[in-house]
């Protein structure tokens, strides 16, 4: 792994939840809703020290559906006297409607890079989920945040045995320090031994935790946290504090164990075949484990807001809803 | 510089001129025709050793204007018992009408992130150029070319005072290697002293030479090669060859200097205000300095397929139409 030189600490890594900013049972559909309240409040959080509200339109490309660029334009030459300083953030987005029908109809998680329809669906799968960040890129950028995709694997991020054997850290380190936001995303990328695998955005995540030693963590999703069991299940609930030890092992805090069913961690697991919210939940154990809260919350509501802008970091009001996940010695 | 380690020496890089595949006065208009041949024709060069004429599709997204997905993905299941061994070509394009307005805009290739403008410029013309470039790997893999996306500035490319400065060879190769084929593309960068610039596909195009090392470089255009003065001049004559010495200096062969005038060089770089086909001749010679043989040749052409299939390598009709540029010791 290479050596990251940041000039500063980051304040937050953003992890855009697939199924929040997709809308899951419609291929390669965007929640265009969520996706634009979501870049909303991460321009209100990475704004805070701005007393400015105007927002410098960053996206004049052509929108279907949108007549002309004219509109967009016409303020550009007023924006000069604006600053576009925004505080230090990443964002990683899963893919949600976008790559997983490519990747499941041919095996690209399971490698095998030599049969066609591995290949074919590997350049499918990277087309899938590329388009989705130039989406969410545009998107970020129409609110003013200078936002740069960066596509992991054309960014040198590879696997051994699933595991990451290579990382670009430089590349988003470079564009931090020179204002921009990087955004990367879950991604098909090769793999030493089984040729090529779907590296997730939650793993992603981690990586830069452990490397960019961000503040804090937010995982934006479809639901309000962790549950102790399917959140549909109407006597599922939600796990507002999880402790991580020494050892990585972790516990509920709150609610309090005596309140609670004692096969949480077993019933989280098992309500969640696809890996998903099990992936979430390890990976968020091992940045709390070096000492970064990491809060799971609903995107696009006022909880969201509240995690993303860091108020959460002193003290959890008692009306947050949300799941906060934190070292404990 | 980093080290390139290809398995194998590469066979060609392809330039897909900006003018040839977008149509120039129309914002980020694509020329859809075109780029259809022009990716056909891709196909059949870098199929030339298959006895295979089925195309396997690898583009498996939703796309405008087509009703649904489904009859692309009919054949998928059909498809494991094809090869899709493809000769090893890398291709990088222009911008044309995608980016040019942004930058020009902003003044991006001028530098000054610090300035708002400027930085939103960076943001909008990298939207612009990597919209092209996911349309142009789409495009190629519908032709079944297994095309990967690579952006230079997220993939590590940068300049210092104009001049590239660092460089991603390794993650070209390594895609190469892995029989894919990538597509590079002009883009925004950072540059060490100017803060950012423009780095133009030809000088990409350059610096892959240099390393990779490819049997011979074509550049598809939307005139038949290089002109003694604008092509639009019903006088100009067509360069058909031009030989470049060890001083890097280059002299026309064909038609022979007798028979011209005498200032070509001059009204070749009149006629030129942007400096498009200047850099490109400049690019040229550098790369026929190394021993590569370059075509330049308009696109979607019976001159551009030869081109690109390697057949003007021994021996150039007298009805080909296009520039070859040629070392000559």
């Amino acid at each position: 792994m290479e050596e990251t030189n940041l000039n500063q600490t980051i304040r937050c890594i953003v992890k855009l939840g697939g199924a929040a900013i997709t809308c899951k049972n419609e291929l390669e559909k965007i929640n265009e809703e969520n996706l634009e309240t979501v870049s909303s409040q991460l321009r209100q959080a990475m704004n805070l020290g701005s007393c400015s509200n105007k927002v410098i339109g960053m996206d004049w490309s052509k929108r279907d559906g949108v007549s002309d660029i004219s509109s967009t334009l016409a303020d550009i030459d007023d924006q000069c006297q604006f600053t576009v300083d925004f505080s230090r953030f990443v964002v990683v987005h899963g893919a949600g409607s976008f790559g997983h029908f490519q990747a499941s109809k041919s095996g690209v998680h399971k490698g095998g890079l030599i049969q066609p329809l591995v290949k074919a669906g590997f350049v499918a799968t990277r087309i899938s989920v590329t388009t989705l960040n130039l989406e969410i890129v545009r998107a970020l950028a129409r609110e003013g945040i200078p936002s740069i995709g960066m596509s992991p694997h054309s960014c040198g991020w590879s696997t051994s045995e699933r595991n990451v054997a290579s990382a670009d850290f430089s590349g988003v380190s470079k564009a931090i320090d020179s204002g921009f936001i990087p955004v990367l995303h879950g991604d098909a990328v090769f793999d030493d031994s089984l040729g090529c695998t779907i590296l997730s955005g939650d793993v992603i995540i981690r990586h830069l935790a452990e490397h960019l030693r961000p503040e804090y963590v937010v995982f934006l999703t479809d639901v309000s946290g962790v549950y102790d069991r399917p959140p549909t299940d109407p006597n599922a609930v939600l796990l507002r504090e999880i402790a991580v030890g020494e050892d990585g092992k972790w516990s509920v805090v709150k609610p309090t164990p005596q309140s609670m069913n004692k096969q949480v961690e077993i019933i989280v697991a098992a309500h969640d075949t696809t890996g998903g919210m099990v992936t979430k939940i390890s990976e968020a154990a091992l940045i709390a484990k070096l000492g970064i809260d990491v809060y799971i919350v609903k995107a696009a509501t006022s909880h969201s807001l509240k995690a993303l802008r860091g108020e959460l970091r002193h003290n959890i009001p008692d009306d947050w809803l949300g799941t906060v996940i934190r070292f404990s010695r």
